[in-house]
């Protein structure tokens, strides 16, 4: 175990929703927050609510030309030509956030989501070197009503981040669900609202020098993902199948069935290992053809943090 | 009670998915059938499956430039200028299904659609004067799993009909749900399969000279639609209360709760009567300015019906 790590305190920090501009629960509270900022005050810092993507809320859909999240890379964010809206946004983004890397870019970023799929309270941060994010979830997860909160670290080794909260220096993605797209669930709008409320207080209590003691948890690391059946044309043959259906963060193991056709045929998966499906039946993966995502669950340490006086 | 009805037989039957192009049970269905017809196969006749919005399907989309479910008036049908892919759209299938109200017209159709909200498996169908639909629908509720697969009457007094189904002489729309727009979920899709199953049994019965007796059922009868409340911008201002979410059918008495303000005030049902909500949070009613639909319960005697030998 790593000693007491030190990190400089957070002054600048962004609330972001509408990053898709169907998933409603960031889209209602970012457009109430700015009109009403206060409950985003505390007494070190005053987070800035603000829509990511405000072309797709208006139009309530996931996105107009190109997914957002998917932009935040240097040859898009460098790039003199802006192909779509999205990469015209995500310049803009940069440059009110960012510049991502550099030291004038905000000190953390909160990115609200929501998903079809059964996903509960989800955190998704880069990686296990997210010390200051994983802090946080960890903090959340103590505070929620909630048994399982579970975080995924979504980079691959060598990737580059390319998410919204990337501009800032650290940052993270609440994920929540089974909310449909275009569609504003009040027990999800409230839980979304708590667990933001619980991230500001991590970071006030972080700001006052509160000693966050070295924790060991698990977590679950993307490791790729499943298509659904396709026949020749490309046309999907299968559906998830009911027993996977709502069964994130679940073991599946290998030989367990995954999809069932409509000829009646269970698919199995196949694998040697197990994996812990997340995503299952995401209506916005359909098209980037991924029925579900698999993950490894792993246990991992955190040193100590405190803030750097 | 009236004495024993009698209609011709039906020989030209159509069933219809992708009217809305993001409703998946209809869309996956009717793909299924157009390679694997079988299934639709019954001695007197074969049910010719086709997609409503084959665009609209394509772009995994309600809509491509207007709802097609609501083009199905005689303005649009008989317009020389097609404003829009959908108005083209109802030529055509007017074209291949009707002429509607003409003798020519197919004899039934089935409108495959899904909702966000929980509305279970709900027959929806002009009023109480579609004889047929109705034995059918009591038909299916005899056949079904299900304890309360309700029957919605949509059409306003000296309202012109106008969804997809009512090009043929007579037909229904099977709406289930909870389902998220661009999602296919197992169950349902198998639960939408075994409806139409029984609903092509059905009419073969019919044809053989089946006799369906008399019979006294409830039913619900659309009074109205009720808003999302707005601020002075016309911004929706509250979410479905948690009381009322997925409580389609279910009684809802005045003084009650509807909507809970993102300032936690709750909004009360104000009106002098009971009603029994539907398509509560639907999806793609935010833009038609509903939150849920208001309804009325009623008894409805219908009499016997039998073949016309």
């Amino acid at each position: 175990m790593t000693a007491l790590q030190h990190l400089p305190s957070l002054r600048r920090v962004a609330v972001c929703g509408g990053t898709h501009g169907n998933e409603m629960s960031g889209v209602y509270l970012v457009k109430y927050w700015l009109r009403n900022p206060s409950e985003l005050q505390r007494g070190t810092f005053c987070a800035t609510p603000f829509l990511g993507n405000p072309q797709a809320v208006e139009q309530c859909v996931r996105y107009i030309g190109t997914d957002l999240n998917r932009t935040f890379i240097a040859d898009i964010l460098n790039s003199k030509d802006s192909d779509t809206y999205e990469c015209q946004r995500a310049q803009e983004v940069n440059q009110a956030f960012g510049p991502k890397g550099s030291l004038d870019a905000y000190d953390f970023m909160i990115d609200l989501h929501n998903t079809t799929a059964n996903m509960g309270c989800c955190f998704i941060v880069p990686s296990e070197q997210s010390l200051l994010s994983v802090h946080m979830c960890n903090y959340i997860q103590k505070q929620s009503k909630r048994r399982h909160c579970p975080v995924l670290f979504y980079q691959q080794p060598g990737e580059e981040t390319y998410p919204i909260a990337s501009v800032a220096k650290a940052g993270l993605a609440i994920e929540m669900g089974p909310q449909p797209q275009g569609v504003a669930r009040a027990e999800i709008l409230a839980e979304m609202r708590s667990t933001v409320a619980h991230a500001l207080d991590f970071i006030e209590l972080f700001n006052k020098g509160t000693l966050f003691p070295s924790f060991e948890s698990e977590a679950y690391k993307f490791t790729g993902s499943v298509d659904f059946p396709r026949d020749p044309t490309g046309e999907i043959s299968a559906v998830v199948h009911p027993k996977l259906q709502d069964k994130d963060f679940h073991p599946l193991q290998p030989g367990h069935p995954i999809f069932q056709t409509l000829d009646g045929e269970d698919i199995l998966y196949e694998s040697d290992n197990i994996t812990y499906p997340v995503f299952i039946n995401e209506a916005a993966y359909y098209e980037k053809k991924a029925a579900f995502l698999k993950t490894e669950k792993k246990t991992l340490s955190q040193p100590a943090l405190q803030k750097k006086f």
